[in-house]
């Protein structure tokens, strides 16, 4: 059901030409009310692509009536020109749809660097527009419709829902795998909900949730330059929703996204969750399992079925004293299981360690403190540099 | 000529069995004086293996007799035991040569969290020794056996030397590449010099050298437990070197190897050299290079020989403000002389930009201040996940 399970959301997904696959490469999402509350999350990345930018002056009254999403060209480092598609964008569905272009978030994904096209841009989103304006009743088909015109090298679309015991709905799509989506960059996410709640209330929400999951996932270490993750409340259940029993339900949604993106990382043959145990705080923890995520030498020993625990330490050496405290000649590592190293020593035979499951868990143990956190990655393939090596030729 | 250029050094590199290949694993470097002074710099990693451990011991006098390397094992995360193994090889060392333990460094390369066999450790000790004492004269070829002996998945030695016109010289050998040799863990240098330079000037003269030399060089982004290089100096030639023409000269040496472990990474296919120039300062340059170099998405593009400039934005993008000042709007990028992208917009067509030699420059001008530096980097490449995927196995 993806983002139109909850009610107050229509959604389409449309051929404009973009993709020289010829598939879906543009949706469409409407909020149709009553309220067009809305929170988002965007790169970190100093190199703000277009739709970041126009997107990010959107959210400044927190108020979103649609999300228009392409992909087939991530309209980055495209200059004056780009951002003028990106605006023109926006004004074409505010045209379709009779809402203001300033409530319109623009999302895309694709190359960096190359211009949309923008007369194929604007007829497809008045072909977007006229299916929401007489197909909305096939809410179920469109908002997968509406999924796979994110895709890019995704090999599926991502969907999720969620209704809670007392009426209202969550439902959530996201493409993409990474901080940048190893081979097309850009994760993008669109999450909507009927319940009823403010703005600065999704902004909270989103941000608790984002931080425990798409955060956490570093499939290649690379951030994109796209990176959009929406929350859209249309209130249409007349429910009011307790934030913090909303906020676990978005958790549980993200998460869902999350381990979806994880699982479809472009050649990726290994899902590694890397846990950090008994650190001196939960950053600390994230960034000794950051370290260790983007290990390019564990990476590849996990494709390769080899629990070579001493990848693991060398990378968690690497982390500054001042980021995370440790006793270097303490930790315990432990792979699928079989405790490998404690205490800085050779424990369990390696050989015990299984890893032609796709399924990884390697957990380390600081022995500093009480705290801990679950980062997820992938390990380093010859797909993956199959995939990444000539993109964009 | 290697380490034995300069007068006052001998070497030899013999097989103690440490090895499955059955090739030199040890290596053994004595510096006849009369002066025994000495510089080093070690890992910063926080991982330190223990021959890394004792090695800082040793350099606190400053004063270095002998230097003893093996391959087939780094003797990193092995406890206990495993300082006891270094020990007693350094114990070895000095009663062979007659020399004090405490003047005797240790360098190990290899697995992390396998115990080195002692037995056979002290043997090749032994040997090595009755080389020295029997065979000294046959130094070039002693050179080249000990620069073999510390190999790894080093498919070939790397060796340098320069004789000033004054008439001092300098040699070195080393093995690896990147802070992490790709594989096998471990960057080892030796470098010797007949010059007449306290341990001080030494001291100010490799890290001036390091600095700009093998710091700049990463291969794969990992960062060893066992990174030692050294630099002792026998006074032999009789001859005050000036230390300002000597770190020059020092310098030129340190390159040719870097540049010559660059050339031998494992797997790489493209030796990639990273400039930015018109940075705030030189810190600034060496960390929005190094952004790039570890980009896994600008790597396997390179392998791909596909001129990415979009994936070297959004490396560039990811360096904090605190890091590095530029404008992300205002940045030019040139791949191989090739201007494809100017004030953060296309500029020549990316199809002009020849791939194919081994050789890549990419220029990346921040327009920000005046400073610059290169960083060296390789290629992410189908041989690097295959050399990587089962090393332990």
């Amino acid at each position: 059901m993806s983002v139109t399970a909850p009610a107050g959301f229509i959604a389409a997904g449309v051929t404009a030409g973009l993709k020289k696959s010829g598939g879906l490469d543009l949706a469409l999402v409407q909020n149709l009310g009553p309220l067009q509350n809305a929170a988002t999350v965007f790169t970190s990345n100093r190199c703000k692509a277009n739709p970041v930018l126009w997107s990010e002056q959107v959210m400044r009254d927190g108020r979103v009536s649609a999300i228009v999403l392409n992909s087939g060209g991530a309209n980055c480092y495209t200059g004056k020109i780009g951002f003028q598609t990106t605006h023109a964008t926006a004004e074409a569905v505010a045209e379709a749809l009779q809402v203001s272009a300033g409530d319109v978030l623009v999302c895309s994904t694709g190359l960096i660097g190359d211009q949309l096209p923008l007369g194929k841009l604007t007829a497809g989103v008045q072909e977007a527009a006229a299916v929401l304006a007489t197909d909305a009743a096939a809410s179920a088909d469109a908002g997968l419709a509406a999924a796979q015109a994110i895709m890019t090298t995704d090999t599926r679309p991502k969907l999720s829902s969620h209704r809670s015991p007392t009426g209202w709905s969550i439902g959530g799509m996201a493409k993409g795998a990474g901080m940048l989506a190893p081979g097309l960059a850009t994760m993008l996410v669109v999450i909507t909900t009927d319940a009823v709640l403010s703005s600065p209330q999704l902004d909270v929400a989103l941000r608790a949730a984002t931080r425990v999951t798409f955060d956490r996932l570093d499939s290649d270490g690379c951030m994109s330059t796209n990176d959009t993750v929406s929350l859209l409340a249309s209130g249409a259940s007349g429910l009011d929703a307790d934030l913090t029993e909303f906020t676990d339900a978005l958790i549980a949604l993200c998460t869902d996204l999350t381990l979806q993106l994880q699982e479809d990382a472009e050649g990726a043959a290994h899902d590694v969750a890397i846990t950090v145990q008994n650190a001196g705080s939960e950053d600390e923890a994230v960034r000794v399992a950051r370290a260790v995520s983007r290990s390019n030498l564990f990476k590849a020993a996990i494709y390769g079925n080899d629990p070579n625990w001493g990848r693991v330490l060398a990378a968690v050496g690497t982390v500054d004293a001042a980021d995370a405290a440790f006793d270097p000649y303490g930790i315990d590592v432990a792979i699928n299981g079989v405790q490998v190293c404690t205490a800085g020593e050779p424990d369990q035979p390696r050989e015990l360690v299984d890893l032609k499951p796709r399924a990884v868990s390697v957990v380390i143990d600081l022995h500093e403190g009480s705290a801990a956190a679950t980062l997820w990655t992938n390990d380093l393939t010859h797909d993956y540099v199959e995939e990444n090596s000539a993109y964009s030729s």
